[in-house]
């Protein structure tokens, strides 16, 4: 993610430190109290603050912030602390997203690191411990997300927000949660049923990325600074178009990224059948040029947990040369445009104006 | 769970029906919205409405109300309508903790009907679908779960509270679903550990059923009514002690109880592995006695899965021989009368004392 020069006193110009600085606060208060508890479970909740605190881009903070900062909210003072705290909460629930996604995929690693439920079932298996390691750390996982998804609630109620003000976040607060949901859900379903459509594809990715992204991020910031219906409509229509155009990176990036950059490994969505709209659109373009062979080499390759790593260098190359990849591309920078034309029309608070307008480019041309 | 009569026209004597009326509002509600926005969540979110509708004792609802009433809340109007909203969402947070935990468990049956995970993975091999069907099962029940949670939070704070009450309840809130998981994660810990110590199993009790089931919900009663710091502690001690009692008559009934009434197959505890109060005493009673082979049959059937129900039958008949029963009996005796005691220092607004002094009798005497 891009930085801005810092501009003042605000927490515009190291946000991400700002962010994290709000969520080790906070869960260090809850650790306390666990600990004292339940010592045991202080130990698990140790492993959920490592990785909440370990990393991450804080895309979704960044987005409300900036939609705060638009709508005209202060940079610093009180305010803007309340603001910070409630829009960090948005780390925990992307990190409930995160331990739950990691368990139904079976991952082993996130951010260069073993997943929590492979954590956990390590930890099992030094020890010796009764049962299967693999039910431990599934248990372990299930119950920490639970945890941060809880806890974000907890977070977000804790920030010192005008009332009128909380109570017109909580609107896209809970929207972006059950989004999230019904997201990680389409997704499930679309990988089962074996849809192939560019449809499912983008329906997905407007409600787990789009909306949950950046478009709620957005509207909750702009409901934070009681921005009025213009504003608030412009920020989501900028956020809707950016989101989907952020997933359509991170699936060229699931294809074709740098391991040692995403922390993921490359083929890892191909392996565990992912229904993209690249993908998508490569089996059509194969199929409407009636190259048989190669749609077949798409399609056996989806979801084959065996894939070697010449298939799916086969692919990456297929996926070029039926001009998958171009088509692609084509769309995030349509998509970049019309979320561009989206804020030509109101008037920002700068630098908010010209944060996002870079924020767009960097979460669309990233290469992590 | 016993009724009392009903009392001029508050919502006491039907109060099951009152939370499952609010329950089905709400998820009416949030249900329009999601299938309007994404169809084949909204028939994902169907089977949510449906386990949590479909039976339960309400008993958090009932423990939070019987708090509000003692503590002087009105029975009916108003103010006793947002309450009874508030603490219906307990409703939710229960449905998140037996949806995972049914799922971590691979419990098979829940109230009389297939758990979440097993109907999803059904309809998944019906259809044919690609991938596992046991995976797709398992994502499916990780995300209503999730979505149960998160919507207990959503209905919580969209009752009509006034701002004073809401903050203090927020409190007991918060507490109650931390302690819920750190005591679903010490029951783990503990059976992978093979920990047979009574102190363990208390502990487990205290958290996981005492805390959350019982005290944390009359607390909760307790704060809505701006009790004072006198009641709220009776009442929080009364819950303690009958929490702990509650969980103990659990354990008896897991092993003794009636499938047809209980719902769940006798000797599952026992095949999970479940570090119960009762199976420690049992192993510490046949230990002292130098009874070598029968403490030897209880630990070899503690977490054996493909345990007979010869074998059940046999470890039936031992922990009623070595006195374990009894003990635990007796524990449940005393529990209930150190709760009752609590009681007596503080004047409840009646019919409540009457009614938690039955509902103490009917948590730790039920059959089911």
């Amino acid at each position: 993610m891009r930085r801005t020069q810092v501009i003042d006193n605000s927490m515009d110009g190291a946000l991400a430190v700002h962010v994290e600085r709000a969520l080790s606060d906070y869960l260090a208060g809850r650790h306390a109290g666990m600990a004292e508890m339940a010592p045991s479970f202080g130990s698990a909740v140790e492993s959920l603050a490592s990785f909440v605190l370990g990393g991450g881009k804080r895309i979704r903070p960044t987005f409300a912030w900036w939609g705060w900062r638009g709508a005209g909210g202060a940079g610093s003072g009180a305010d803007a602390e309340a603001v910070l705290r409630a829009v960090s909460a948005l780390e925990l629930i992307q990190a409930c997203a995160l331990v739950h996604d990691d368990l139904m995929d079976d991952s082993a690693v996130r951010r260069g690191k073993p997943t929590v439920h492979v954590e956990f079932a390590a930890r099992h298996r030094e020890r010796g411990w009764l049962g299967t390691s693999e039910r431990f750390g599934a248990a372990a996982a299930i119950l920490l997300g639970d945890l941060a998804l809880a806890w974000a609630d907890d977070m977000y109620v804790s920030a010192a927000l005008p009332p009128a003000r909380r109570a017109a976040a909580l609107v896209p607060w809970q929207a972006m949660r059950a989004e999230m949901l019904a997201g990680q859900y389409l997704d499930v379903l679309t990988q089962a049923r074996g849809d192939e459509s560019a449809e499912a594809a983008l329906s997905v990715a407007r409600m787990k990325t789009a909306a949950y992204t950046v478009e709620r991020p957005l509207h909750m910031g702009a409901a934070l600074a009681g921005a009025d219906e213009r504003v608030t409509g412009a920020l989501r229509a900028f956020g809707a178009d950016i989101g989907v155009a952020f997933q359509l990176r991170d699936d060229l990036l699931g294809m074709y990224g740098d391991t040692d950059v995403t922390g993921k490994p490359a083929g890892d969505d191909l392996r565990e059948g992912k229904r993209t709209l690249l993908m998508s659109v490569g089996l059509r373009r194969a199929d409407a040029a009636e190259r048989a062979g190669d749609a077949a080499v798409l399609r056996s390759a989806l979801g084959d947990e065996n894939l070697d790593s010449a298939t799916v260098e086969r692919v990456r190359a297929l996926l070029v040369d039926v001009g998958a990849v171009a088509e692609v591309e084509g769309r995030i920078g349509e998509l970049t445009d019309s979320a561009m034309l989206a804020l030509t029309g109101v008037e920002l608070a700068e630098p908010a104006g010209e944060v996002l307008a870079g924020l767009a480019v960097s979460a669309t041309k990233r290469a992590s």
